[in-house]
């Protein structure tokens, strides 16, 4: 496949179909409504299973459809704002934070993490996992990566590891201050470590955001946070006055 | 399929193939390099065609492989570091814009821009087409929204549309002056009509950016961007001084 697939015509009949069904789920589905089986679906629009599942694809790509387990194909519902960037919620550890400490080690930072925090590859870093829940849903799972540098005042509790010492790890990072920092944002596909938590399938697409957190000139802190790309929008304010997104009416698209 | 495959262990056979591939990828390939045929790959690796097939759109969406239009499937560089909020780059006309006017024309708004915009449904706007260019490549195709009474001072110069007409539009808009913007980012796929300028297929996987733009205590305008998933990472930073997304170092992930 590949190739002569990607050379056929500007309009193919998968997106023609993703555009009949897109309007089928508005006028005779309603939210988590479960549709007919696909053999069912490609009788009923006369196509083979092969363009359904494309089309069927593309619907979930744009949060239209949801495949859940052991449940199948349903309607979705609007995706819900998730505030990324705004004001103080976004240093860890502040009161606002929306993440919650899963759990924490000692251990090394992947080879692109370490280079942004300008450590050793191989060197023990804080490792904190954690997970954002908003409206009775995990969203996200992050691992927030912390050089012992960036916390030089952490007591030597006990347990080297456990979700107290991350808060404990967090408390100094927030005591050393921070002065900013910056994100991307990009595709990506859930690990296998993460997809029970987000409740998807290994490899299902995600939004990944990686954030550098600066204190003092330098980067003390790399999270990278893994967002359900099929329920969640990511959004970014700089006017906090006028952000509705967490208002009702904003989560419809 | 469906549900059978959403009950499956919670480590798939896909995901495995994934990770060998991945580092096939590391140790095999260079980038640009097109990869053996699905029959070959699959036959080598012992796996079923179908479960190939899951591996590699897997490392498609992590950006380690780029499916091109006639040419196959290569092994992709490393994704290039799009900004989408600094400064003052993203306001639509400043002199560090990074958007060329395609197009510009008065037409209606979807219904949920005019939600935004404060329009009535069918009521004309302006709407201006606008690529986005970087390194050589169209990174983004955008529709920019401006209501009429977001640019009052506007001449009633001849053409009511085309692309001079559409930089008249973003001038008086600068002009009015803005406060602010907010913005969301989620997944999406590629309309028909901005397959092509993408160099895409309708239906990839596309971040999708939307952001209003605030004067004077009302939203004055809305752009819906769509930016490559596969070669992009968009970034946000408030802190532009140890912004180091345009060096080539930080493309890399």
């Amino acid at each position: 496949m590949g190739t002569t697939q990607l050379e056929a015509a500007p309009e193919p009949k998968y997106w023609h179909l993703r555009t009949v069904l897109s309007e089928a789920l508005d006028s005779e589905f309603s939210v988590g409504e479960i549709l007919p089986n696909e053999r069912d679906l490609a009788a009923r629009f006369g196509v083979a299973r092969a363009t359904l599942r494309q089309a069927l694809e593309q619907l979930e790509l744009e949060g239209r459809l949801q495949r859940r387990r052991g449940v199948g194909t349903t309607v979705a519902p609007p995706r819900v704002g998730v505030a990324v960037a705004s004001t103080d919620e976004d240093r860890p550890g502040a009161s606002a934070d929306a993440w919650q400490v899963v759990d924490s080690a000692l251990d090394a930072a992947p080879a692109a993490v370490a280079g942004m925090l300008g450590v050793r590859a191989g060197e023990s870093v804080h490792v904190l996992r954690r997970r954002r829940v908003s409206h009775g849903q995990t969203v996200a799972a992050e691992l927030l990566y912390v050089p012992a540098a960036s916390v030089p005042g952490l007591t030597a509790i006990d347990a080297p590891s456990g979700p107290a010492r991350g808060r404990a790890v967090l408390r100094e990072l927030q005591r050393q201050g921070l002065d900013g920092q910056d994100r991307a944002v990009e595709l990506g596909s859930v690990r296998a470590e993460d997809a029970k938590e987000l409740d998807r399938l290994p490899g299902a697409p995600v939004l990944v955001v990686t954030t550098r957190y600066f204190s003092k000139g330098t980067t003390a802190a790399v999270a990278v946070a893994t967002y359900r790309a099929d329920t969640c929008r990511l959004t970014f304010g700089d006017t906090p006055s006028v952000e509705i997104h967490h208002t009702p009416e904003s989560h419809a698209s």
